[in-house]
């Protein structure tokens, strides 16, 4: 394999890579939960029966079945269809839209503020993301995420792991996409990536799906970098 | 008037609100003069021409004569049929390309950072530009403007003043026109930006063009907030 060169850019996968959904989702539905005087909802599970509709949602939108529909719209779509499983579909449509915004509100590992504060020192550093900028803008300020752009499916107008996404960030930057070093917990996405050029850095989040995932707990193919964290990251990467 | 809610977002104007790309043009024109031994330029003077081909290259793109292109792409076609007129015409490509990226590398006005800083802690701040995302995040790496996304001209794909500009701008961040203030040295980049909705700010750059500018030297019309430099701005907004 050819000796790579440094990346000047590095773009980040962001939903279970620099921010837990599931324990924030939950934590969102509780509060709501308490304020309704609701009982006996399994939340976890609730953030899991939610977070399963994602894949197939954007895959409506890849196969072209649908037009370009941002997250925010998906996710709430998406609760409309959970909330009744749940015992909540009678839930009001101010409540629904605010819960939608439980996806802005994620909070970041322990290790992400850390480490993405010294990346920016010497890289650009953006979300590659599938979430709509404005999703990715209003999480950046509550986690303090200190992201040097918004980047992903909104500028592409394309889901990952469709090619463009990748292309678009890399087009985005003015750069090469051998100059884009894509950052992610899933073995998917950073093969997507390879296979645009990018380079790729997989960092392992064992508890993204809970304490008995199983998926993508270790890289599963050839990447450029493995890092335990973002601050490992940070220190393998200079 | 009715009385205006409070912004959550701020839309900043970049080349004259920002940053000083008269100065910072005609430096680094004199830097590559000294490289190469040419004397006798009036790099001012230069700065000048370079930006005069700034708005009818826009309007090529505006009117539909040409399909969306980059700032970047626009700044080198204008530098190729300035240099000639400064005896410059025999400059070679290498440095053609780095010279354009003079405007990756403009100096921001002294009281941008510190307000934008303070501004930031309040608001959503983020470019509402002509420049492209490549230029505008070059740009923040260098001279430290602690943007929030970049937004502008290359996520409408279209020039201001053309409304969709600013109405992307907004859609991008989730928020109704009235709910972004654009702020900008120029008289008509406001007018545009409050017929389609937005708050407006204007900040006074009286030496954008030089000691003998005339115009844009105060505000021609009723805007929400005048400031004298960023710092205020800052100050009037809490």
């Amino acid at each position: 394999m050819p000796v790579k060169s440094q990346p000047k850019a590095l773009a980040f996968d962001v939903f279970g890579t620099c921010v837990d959904w599931r324990s924030s989702v939950a934590r969102e539905g509780e509060a709501l939960g308490r304020r309704l005087g609701t009982t006996g909802v399994d939340w976890l599970a609730f953030a899991d029966a939610w977070r399963a509709q994602y894949q197939p949602q954007m895959e409506t939108v890849r196969s072209g079945q649908r037009p370009w529909t941002t997250l925010d719209v998906l996710h709430r779509e998406a609760l409309d269809r959970v909330l009744p499983s749940f015992g909540l579909g009678e839930m009001s449509d101010a409540d629904r839209d605010d819960l939608t915004l439980a996806w802005h509100r994620l909070d970041p590992w322990p290790d992400v503020v850390e480490g993405l504060i010294r990346l920016k020192s010497r890289y650009i550093i953006a979300p590659n993301s599938n979430g709509n900028i404005a999703l990715l803008v209003n999480m950046a300020k509550r986690a303090g995420l200190p992201w040097d752009a918004i980047l992903g499916a909104e500028i592409a107008r394309a889901y990952k792991p469709r090619p463009e996404v990748y292309l678009r960030c890399a087009e985005a930057l003015g750069l090469e996409p051998a100059a884009v070093m894509m950052v992610a917990a899933h073995n998917s996405d950073l093969v997507a990536a390879a296979q645009c050029g990018l380079q790729t850095a997989f960092v392992p989040r064992p508890s993204e799906y809970g304490p008995n995932q199983t998926s993508d707990l270790a890289p599963g193919h050839e990447f450029d970098v493995v890092a335990t964290d973002f601050v490992d990251l940070a220190n393998q990467l200079g």
